[in-house]
């Protein structure tokens, strides 16, 4: 009987894992039972952020060491979802994702899967759809979620490579409104024959409300997480989504740990705050360039990418609900939630 | 009889006053009325800031074409205080105070005065301090402010000439610093003799919660606004003002706005909104690098200023709250509060 | 009989114009007599760069002021074409061109020439193609030029109004890239209709050797400087202009310096620096990611925009020949030059 | 008998170590006789770059794959000097230096060495002089380099850890500074006395022409490599050193490149440039603000670090003279050259 623990870990930089190694030392976590990381670090989240492949070296290094697994098998088979941007109050961290013997009736259970490889051409494209779509199927089936109504969350970290002469930000974009199209498909959300290629970044009215996805270049498949109810794993761990409506809908922000179990209020008391066990949270900076009628510069800033300006606010949001930083606040939320808003979601030991 | 008026404007760009001139046209305000303005503009917010000037030179052509006093002029006895950078969801606009006849026994008050020029080596010394306070004194009179305890705040706008060679981030905080130990002696909060130069960006146990300063290029001598309690003034506005622990001090935020009066809870009702007449924050950077014991990164980003990211992170609080954002918010906190922390001002209409 | 005088100012900052307060004062140019400004100020280069509104609205307020003709009358006439952007060793300032009484057979002449505004849907249009190859005839009648092969270099600042939800960049390069084919067709160097909407930023074969083109949000139509040999023009500038093949081409800069009279080796010996009247370079980051085969990271770089990038290093070669910083070096070189190369124009005393 | 080979790699991401292992396997390269790495990543080049650490680790990686040595001992022995960003025409590139056997009377010899542990307060204090005083002192023995008179060139990467509070720059400045101080005492090139922990960014007279320094912080000591001619060395590479009086100064370049007996035009011909094994150049902004006279807006840039600018500009000097981007071009040159200039060195295989 399977139970999933996640342990949140804080990094000095994106190469640091020795707070994972002391959780392995302490016998906390056994390095074989690592299923999935997701996680930020201190990059500026873009194209050229190489914090995320560092981390991802660093991480794959220290679980084959441990594991005697080598590297390059562990990295195909357990998903490592990093963004990059700790802007504002966020603070670089990983959510370690574990699994392990327990016992339970039904509960919160994790799967994963990859894709096959993706190649450049068809990054934004209708194959991606497809692609993501089919590997969320096979990552519920390894956990065991039988329905598309008991999954909670899929966090998909999608290839971002880029052609010569191609415009870095469309591509990440078209990749992550590929992949949340494809979640959409395979959860029933959106019909398959209008989740095409020709609606991505255009029909803002198609979306997940339960997709996270992350883009970049360190990555050469679709690797996919799903979080969701299923049953034989141990009862133990509330998972609450929220949409937000806009970046200013702090009720929505309070909603997702209310909905976790957690009385936010509106934010979390400082005792209870050991029961977060991991935030995550998408947003984008509204394309009409207004927040309620009111004029932002996010789009328009030549020296600060618009999910610069994104993660900063968004993250102070999250931060001050939840009482410190240690938040996955990823922008790019391209058909992850209305347009402008975004979702939150949040892990919480039960009572 | 005085009656202070508060009109926020947008603006499309940082030569805009359109929204005034529209004002003007319209009788709401008139020009020979216009006191103070205090606004947020679309630039980085450092020493290569240039949206201040830009501004400033477009309203003082437009209060010289309606008023018939010359520009110069204008800006001699009008202080026009800018803070760049509208990060996030913030949003370029200003605050207009104006002061027109009315009638009242007690109400809030508004005074200006300008400080002598400050001379590049003056700023940041003991006499940038002295002059503050003594121009604070100035403009208190000039309100007729009575006593420290009815001041609610204090703006000032304070020059960062910059020498060659000279860090300007340094010459910028310096300055800022400065201006707010002299706010701090000025009312009493600091003793003068503990407002050395020595002080200035260490002793952090010295701080004037009731101050809220700006640097930049575009001003030559220090520019004060102050508002409190006085006599003879008509009745209509309250100013509710709290400080801010941290960066993530939510519930500080949301009591700033319940101590102008409005049901803040944690945001303030759409019915009620239109009773915000402007508000007004500052916040800073954790020096020590961490929020409540885990790791920022605003302090060694070598992309993108420590301003920046604390702006686009307090900003979001801020505007969470107000419903909108058009906010004040402001970086550099020097001696303005607790460190790392901050001050927020909401100035509200009574119901 | 005209003669053509070209100036080069200095600037304390964007709004700063008592240079040419100074040559008006010292007599050495009348303000009447100015007829075009091309200049750098030290923002960004992107949308969100004001210091080139700045400059512009300083600028016209002096000349209002000297002239007595009103500054709306003098924008509408005058043409101040600015680009943003003085990265690494480039120094603002500006190039003031004023047009006297003098004597000769045949010169240099300037002609200027505005379209009419330019709705936003028509940016980057076939329209906007068209009304640029009809301005440049206009202002090629104002300076007498009679033959396309007479003219040697075309200036053209366009206009680059962002709809909500476009890309700035994207509608800043397509701007560029009609007003460069515009040029194009009135000089004979493209047919006309291969100067087509669905050519722009793709047929990179389809380009003038002579256009320097700038676009910005802060004009609202086509604003055209055309420089070229005339008859009745007093004779005193030379004017070299010679093509880079890539962004490492010193050859073609100093080929320019040489083509203008001047004795590069590489350098402009200091002696004979006084003769530089003016320079003007145009270049891009070549769009494969390739310089000479070797990987460049202009173009994927999420903190520091391509054109910053491009003009850094671009303006280094030109300022090294030159002598000094105070060189118009211009990123954005679509359809101005071969593809990844680009342009330098020398203007220089004879002696 | 020792042969100095030195290998140019280029990378696609700062974890790309292919084109090296490619060389492994051709065996032009023995893995046990690499001796140091000198590279440019393309990061930000400041506190927070991991591009860095990243290329070091996945160096280290492959070194100790194919050679059998742990990375930790290969890391505690073999320098990696590497420079974070790629400006402008700049390339992402290593240079790997080995050294084998071979015959000759007296050629360029290569040394190295590593200081003890920096702690965090010794950094940029009289310590760290003397530590690299002496860290150099052994690295000329370890080459066989008989005096200071020998020497052609230093090389070091110096640790820049900074404590909570402190200001990064300033931070890798001092660090910067002190081991340029550290160079110039082993070289005799500044008296022992003189070079105190008080001349440090103060005394610009004080400087070694021939100290080339990088800091940051994925060093824990300062790291020395040092080139010189020493007996019993194979005679076939030569090593050319020129100062650079100013950002501008071409002829200066020209020179490094004629000085290690290529035939520079301004540019090296297209026929000599595979003699060119590396390039090196350091610079810095001139600290008054001011190139020749002109102002360069390199210090007060909010948005854009000033080394970045500098890299940008002084890049694109050094890489047309050489004919590509693979150049090693760093900022910061304290105390490393004539103030507001720097140095180029060109490793060049004889003819």
């Amino acid at each position: 009987m399977p139970t999933l623990s996640v342990h949140r870990i804080g990094m000095a930089h994106p190469g640091d894992v020795a707070a994972l190694a002391a959780l392995f030392d302490a016998g906390v976590v056994a390095p074989q039972a690592v299923r999935a990381v997701i996680g930020k670090t201190e990059g500026n989240g873009g194209l050229n952020d190489f914090t995320r492949g560092y981390f991802t070296q660093s991480l794959m290094a220290l679980l084959a060491e441990r594991s005697g697994e080598p590297a390059a098998s562990l990295a195909a088979r357990i998903p490592c979802v990093l963004s990059g941007g700790t802007e504002g109050a966020l603070s670089p961290h990983a959510m370690v994702f574990s699994v392990g013997q327990g016992s339970g009736a039904r509960g919160l259970a994790l799967g994963t899967a990859f894709s096959a490889p993706t190649p450049p051409e068809e990054i934004g494209t209708g194959a991606q759809i497809a692609a993501v779509a089919e590997t969320l199927r096979a990552a519920m089936h390894d956990a065991g979620i039988a329905r598309a109504a008991d999954v909670g969350l899929v966090q998909v970290k999608a290839p971002a490579t880029t052609p010569p002469g191609a415009d870095p930000r469309v591509v990440m974009a078209r990749s992550r409104a590929a992949a949340a199209l494809g979640v959409a498909v395979a959860l029933g959300e959106v019909a398959a024959e209008a989740a095409r290629a020709e609606a991505l970044l255009r029909d803002v009215s198609l979306f997940s409300p339960r997709a996270s996805i992350s883009s970049g270049i360190e990555v050469a498949c679709n690797e996919v997480i799903v979080l969701g109810e299923a049953d034989g794993w141990a009862d133990g761990i509330a998972l609450g989504v929220a949409p937000m409506a806009d970046l200013l809908d702090l009720p929505g922000v309070v909603a997702a740990f209310r909905a976790a179990g957690l009385a936010a209020d509106p934010c979390v008391p400082e005792a209870e705050r050991h029961r977060i066990l991991g935030v995550i949270a998408k947003g984008e900076p509204s394309r009409d360039g207004l927040i309620r009628g009111h004029r932002h510069t996010m789009l328009g800033d030549t020296d600060l990418d618009p999910q610069r300006h994104l993660r900063g606010a968004l993250g102070a949001l999250v931060a001050a609900v939840a009482g410190d930083g240690c938040v996955f606040v990823s922008g790019g939320a391209e058909h992850q939630g209305p347009p402008g808003g975004g979702l939150v979601a949040v892990l919480a030991a039960k009572r």
